[in-house]
């Protein structure tokens, strides 16, 4: 087998992970990394020369493809242009790109009869794109849901176990090296987002704008609601979904989400990523593994790049290996018209009588409640915590908006949706 | 893109789910289909020519990929060596066939130029095979362990639910068809050992002889067992596992294990199947879905033959799509070499110094306890079970051995391994 010629772009925590599983891969040749500085101190001895110029990678004739393990929007997105335009193949992790701006790269890499390999963009070290793109081949995939990011759910498993506040969660995540300085992408789920573009992507040919994601974070969840949704048989987890949700349509989220303890997501425990797959023929898939880190990121990363070299005999290899990625970005469904049964807990003046209006408020809004506790809380008046039946998230809105105007309302301190593990709420 | 032309041998349960979703693929021609009984009424209208003579499908030349899924050893094997002789690629759900006879197979299919698809023969519909095969490309796998099989894991799983006894349990699997009128391929084990030696071929590169695989099953398990496990933290499970044991050794078994109740293998439930892979670089990845029924395992065969046609392009095809399968068996470590923490369950006479005794034979050959509970139990001396720490399989034995020619001996009810997560079973 001749050697395929390798170039890389950046020499991080996880490219330095590549050059290490890269040294046991005799076909394949690592000949130029671009670095931002040379002489920095490194834990892996250089297997090649290093560059301060990344177009002395980008630009070598002899480099078939660019393996990326920069990071970040800027200037990767302006080096992966280049690559492709010199009809380099590109492996990478580099999500924040290929979910901005997929289409254009997508179409970029056909017009060049190139492609790009992105498994590491997504959950890691879990095979998640192979098990779609290969293993599923047979299926019209329905949903793909799940926990895509370690540091939430790590920040949320750890306010469970030790019954921790956010802030103090997350502080022990930014201690042990889990979240960001700035934890923005990871709390806020534009980390998740950004994964729920790539896989939309690739489940239903094409990418969704990341600012049509509806998406909510993490740092509004409460030890109190951990507490009450397990008293309901629940564990609260930061779930991403892209549903089909009509023949022209996408549902996409990213959202705290009530988990049935039972139920696979709810054993997905630290900075474990899990994610189900629904197909027609198949089921339901579950894959669970580390969603990130030095290796497991390295081993998505290398596994692409022998894929990609084993593959670039092929006479026609675009078209086999391209996913099939339309250049339009997909239509999504309004965030109101989305159905799933809520937790609400809340604050109300105790007085008789409350639980009545609540009930009629919610009645005229369509809003059923399959559950209701009402405990006394000193100087709070009673706290209520409520589980709905389905209710379509606009109604529950109009029925929120409603209660705020009651003078009977001191607070109404969360709304989690709960997770249906049936998918009931693709239309 | 041309049109692949594929024969099919069997039409039964699976093959009708084959049909129905080969009717979508509209590059793929179903020409012939091979059945027993041509005048039987079938839930399907036949979407091509039926025949009553296998070889009007092996032997008809424009046919470039069989489709076997009479399933069983005999007279499977004799076609799909003839279709291999005849340079036909085989997609095959036929667990038995290439446990018993993979070395010879492939080396024959090498020999011709074609290959051997297989995703449904391990797991169903769970893209086990592509996950191990593409996913984890960059990964030395280490060990390959889990629940393998639905029928024993819905029995084990309802044992549990309802505190039936096995034979009920079996009973109420067979009335709904999870079952067969003989069970002994499910519930002694035949069925995981098979599935085993084809995961080792993928994993290592050479089948495992399946008799030489450590193989028990789980008429044996009482709900005794399973409400004692419980206590201890624990579920019971029919574990298969193939580890790397030594350099040149695998150690390959399948065995009722008791579970601990957080790790994720405890919370397959049902006849669902799952796996955990551990690679070198990723760590450990967990698979779950069904393994096993219509849909799921013609989905696995579907998405197998999709792939296999659009690789047929391909110039030196089968080098890129064989997994490395050697034409020797593999080699086994004896099952006494086995190390992992035992649970027990013994009765003996109620008299004092008799733990006492125990631990004295325990302490002679190796044996540490990590906990013993004693209850009295009326007219049957005292109930005692043990979990051992960890202990060659060796000692154990000799340690029980000893135990049974004790006289305040009454009975050894129960000898069950201890999963443990961390592979370090493994030397």
């Amino acid at each position: 087998m001749t050697r395929v010629v390798l170039g890389m772009i950046g020499l991080g925590t996880v490219g330095v992970g590549v050059v290490n599983l890269l040294s046991q891969e005799h076909h394949l040749s690592l000949k130029r990394i671009a670095v931002k500085n040379i002489g920095k101190p490194r834990p892996v001895k250089p297997p090649c020369l290093l560059t301060a110029d990344p177009y002395e990678v980008i630009d070598d004739p002899e480099i078939e493809v660019l393996i990326e393990v920069m990071g970040g929007e800027t200037p990767a997105l302006e080096y992966i242009r280049r690559a492709l335009s010199k009809r380099k193949h590109i492996v990478t992790a580099n999500k924040e790109v290929l979910a901005k701006h997929g289409p254009e790269l997508f179409k970029l890499a056909r017009d060049n009869g190139v492609t790009i390999f992105f498994e590491a963009a997504v959950a890691g070290g879990v095979p998640l794109i192979s098990t779609i793109h290969k293993g599923l081949e047979a299926n019209r995939i329905s949903a793909v849901t799940g926990i895509l990011n370690g540091t939430t759910n790590f920040i949320l498993s750890r306010m469970e176990e030790v019954g921790e506040s956010f802030a103090a969660a997350l502080g022990e995540a930014q201690t042990r090296g889990f979240a960001e300085a700035d934890p923005s992408a990871d709390v806020d789920g534009y980390d998740v987002a950004y994964k729920l573009s790539i896989l939309s992507a690739l489940a239903y040919g094409r990418f969704v704008r990341p600012d049509s994601i509806y998406r909510e974070g993490i740092r509004n969840i409460a030890a109190d609601d951990i507490a009450a949704a397990q008293e309901f048989g629940y564990r609260v987890k930061l779930v991403g979904s892209t549903c089909q949700f009509s023949p022209d349509k996408l549902s996409v989220r990213v959202q705290p989400m009530l988990v049935p303890l039972t139920h696979p997501l709810a054993a997905v425990s630290g900075s474990n990523n899990g994610i189900l797959v629904a197909g027609h023929a198949v089921g339901e898939i579950t894959l669970v593994g580390p969603g990130a880190g030095q290796m497991p990121t390295a081993s998505a990363i290398v596994g692409d790049t022998i894929n990609l070299a084993s593959a670039l005999m092929l006479p026609d290899f675009a078209s086999y290996f391209h996913p099939a990625v339309e250049s339009e970005w997909a239509t999504t469904a309004d965030a109101g018209e989305f159905v799933c049964p809520y937790y609400l807990r809340m604050a109300v003046a105790d007085f008789p009588g409350v639980i009545g209006r609540i009930g009629t408020i919610f009645g005229t809004h369509n809003v059923s409640m399959q559950s209701i506790v009402q405990r006394g809380v000193k100087e709070k008046g009673a706290r209520i915590t409520i589980v709905t039946q389905d209710v379509a998230t606009s109604n529950m809105n109009a029925a929120l908006d409603e209660l705020r105007s009651c003078n009977f309302l001191l607070e109404i301190a969360s709304v989690i949706s709960i997770f249906k593990p049936e998918f009931s709420n693709v239309h």
